[in-house]
């Protein structure tokens, strides 16, 4: 095996532990011959379901630790006694060089926490943010940030935009991907004075990504971007307002398709298909949620994921450990900086008259 | 007919004007057997559809003028060169205290702008807010506001979470309505500043409603609350996010019950189910928005409404025009400024040490 890509595992994270991560490493081993895992959990349960799967047994090493953070806990408890659990040792692997990425299906504040704690941010990024693959008519589209943030100021908002292209390329394969601000409107005036400001600077900016200016709700599902920039607070209300209705359109299908005889038979008869549909709509159904902006990578898995589900997280994992995603996004924020660093010399020639929105990126 | 409302309609509004609101007013006409109607808009057309529509002609009294604002008209514009249009003349029938309210299917921004200047902000509060009903698992929610603000602090959220009440009350019937407040986890720390200082004055304040605390965007569609209170850049993406799942959601239905000769045989015998309930989910499909907060009620039509969808935004002013509604807003704004007021004489004695929170409200 040459190169093999070394994820690192929080087996003991999420409401089923060992016994949906294994069987999902043995699932993700099938179809990624180059990977190796690193299981983080209490080593008697990870052995028995470990027996039970050779496919994973093959490529897994197991890290002994009986310690474990609960769903429940607050971040800053996570934070002070986190240190030794299955999620605090899967994320250290990363700094200790031994993986290049991990996934943890735990809590998403403990998570966050320690990562931050453990990894720090990467070299000039403020903030961290977590991307949602939100299912489009197009394909699938990145949606940052959905709640690692309640607040995002317009140099957080671009660095989002470049983050968001960078994974949206290495996990999703866009040569080129296009991005826009999430707003309430498309004219220039809209919104309010953090978008408004994203928005003058990423349209004077040439950047590996292509943006096309402020996008509005229904833009998500119609899939006109390829990475929809937005704050922490905003997007997670935008993706738990999809997947409300997401269930409201499950229970009304099932209840419509009861309603009657006639309606039962064609159920009956479409059932297949319809299930299928349902399942892709669900933005919160696609999992794998990284949490950009660390050094290192980190992957969410949703708690509740099923080895199918947890198994295309660990794919996210694969796919931007194996990417260029860390050097996109550098070489962007060289970038912008090389273009507001030439708008405030040519404002400084121009006797500082244009340069508002310019400058509002450099604070 | 003792007590007639007078409903004012902007005839000319909207993207089919006399020809679908002419019939509306007679759909509407046959369930309100009190309401008369002041249709502003050039009289030929209007005379013209009245011929075809008697029960609308008994009940009507053309109000001429030959100009009329356009969808695609902004604000300021609209403002400067409104006077004299049938938009702008049928609010003005409220002030001049020819009608008890208007619906309008034209252009958001320029009826706000021109309901703002004529009708003024109702005593004490301090901005409108444009109120969707958002179809849920338990009847329907109110959700506001939906893109009246860009930005709202706490003192604006009450003010939202008052009127969105009292909407409630009076359109959908609900004695006391639950209310809550839009965030990111239901944790009183969650969130940021302006949510937690609304929740916390909320908490303390009895009012003609029953604040339930934070909900999440999941509960929208879930139904958890009759009344959701987001600011306006927030709502207006959540609407816009659901208007675009439930577009998304028609296709892939459509898609996916053509994709076989099996799910094709379904879909036809299923199909009049599966279409009242494709229409059931989508909030964009409820009609009559409401700009609450000003001395008058105005509704707002979508612009593509049917006569049918225009019918039910007239209901909304009626029920508005029959209802306690502004005397509602106006017990509970009093009761808001005596429980500030009381908080700050404790605080006072206890020497200013707790009411940090309480003090925001007052500002």
């Amino acid at each position: 095996m040459p190169n093999p890509v070394v994820i690192s595992i929080d087996a003991m994270g999420g409401d089923h532990g060992p016994s949906v991560i294994v069987p999902a490493v043995a699932l993700a081993a099938k179809s990624l011959p180059d990977v190796r895992f690193l299981l983080h959990g209490d080593e008697a349960q990870l052995n028995a379901q470990l027996a039970k799967c050779p496919d994973a047994r093959t490529v897994s090493e197991v890290r002994h630790t009986d310690k474990a953070i609960s769903m429940e806990e607050k971040p800053a408890q996570a934070m002070r006694r986190g240190k030794g659990t299955s999620l605090w040792n899967a994320v250290e692997a990363i700094r200790a060089g031994e993986a290049a990425a991990c996934v943890s299906a735990g809590n998403t504040g403990a998570l966050m926490a320690i990562s931050k704690l453990i990894l720090r941010m990467g070299a000039n990024l403020e903030r961290p943010a977590i991307v949602a693959s939100w299912p489009t008519m197009q394909g699938v589209s990145a949606v940052l940030d959905v709640g690692a943030n309640v607040e995002s100021d317009a140099k957080q908002l671009i660095e989002f935009a470049i983050m968001g292209a960078a994974f949206h390329h290495a996990v999703h394969g866009s040569e080129r991907p296009t991005v826009g601000l999430l707003n309430v409107g498309s004219e220039d005036q809209k919104g309010h004075e953090e978008v408004r400001e994203a928005h003058a600077i990423l349209k004077e900016t040439r950047l590996d990504f292509d943006y096309r200016g402020f996008v509005e709700g229904t833009d998500i599902a119609k899939g006109t971007v390829d990475v929809v920039v937005t704050d922490g607070f905003t997007g997670n209300v935008a993706l738990k307002t999809a997947e409300g209705l997401a269930r409201f359109f499950g229970a009304e299908i099932k209840a419509t398709l009861t309603s009657g005889p006639l309606a039962m038979l064609g159920a009956l008869i479409a059932s297949g298909a319809l299930k299928k549909m349902r399942r892709r709509l669900d933005p919160g159904r696609v999992n794998g949620g990284p949490l950009l902006g660390l050094n290192g990578i980190v992957v969410k898995s949703h708690g509740g994921a099923d080895a199918l589900g947890y198994a295309s997280a660990i794919r996210v994992a694969v796919d931007l450990a194996r990417s260029d995603f860390s050097a996109e996004i550098e070489r962007n924020l060289k970038r912008l900086t090389e273009t507001s660093l030439k708008a405030g010399a040519e404002e400084e020639k121009a006797g500082g008259v244009s340069g508002a929105e310019g400058q509002g990126a450099s604070e």
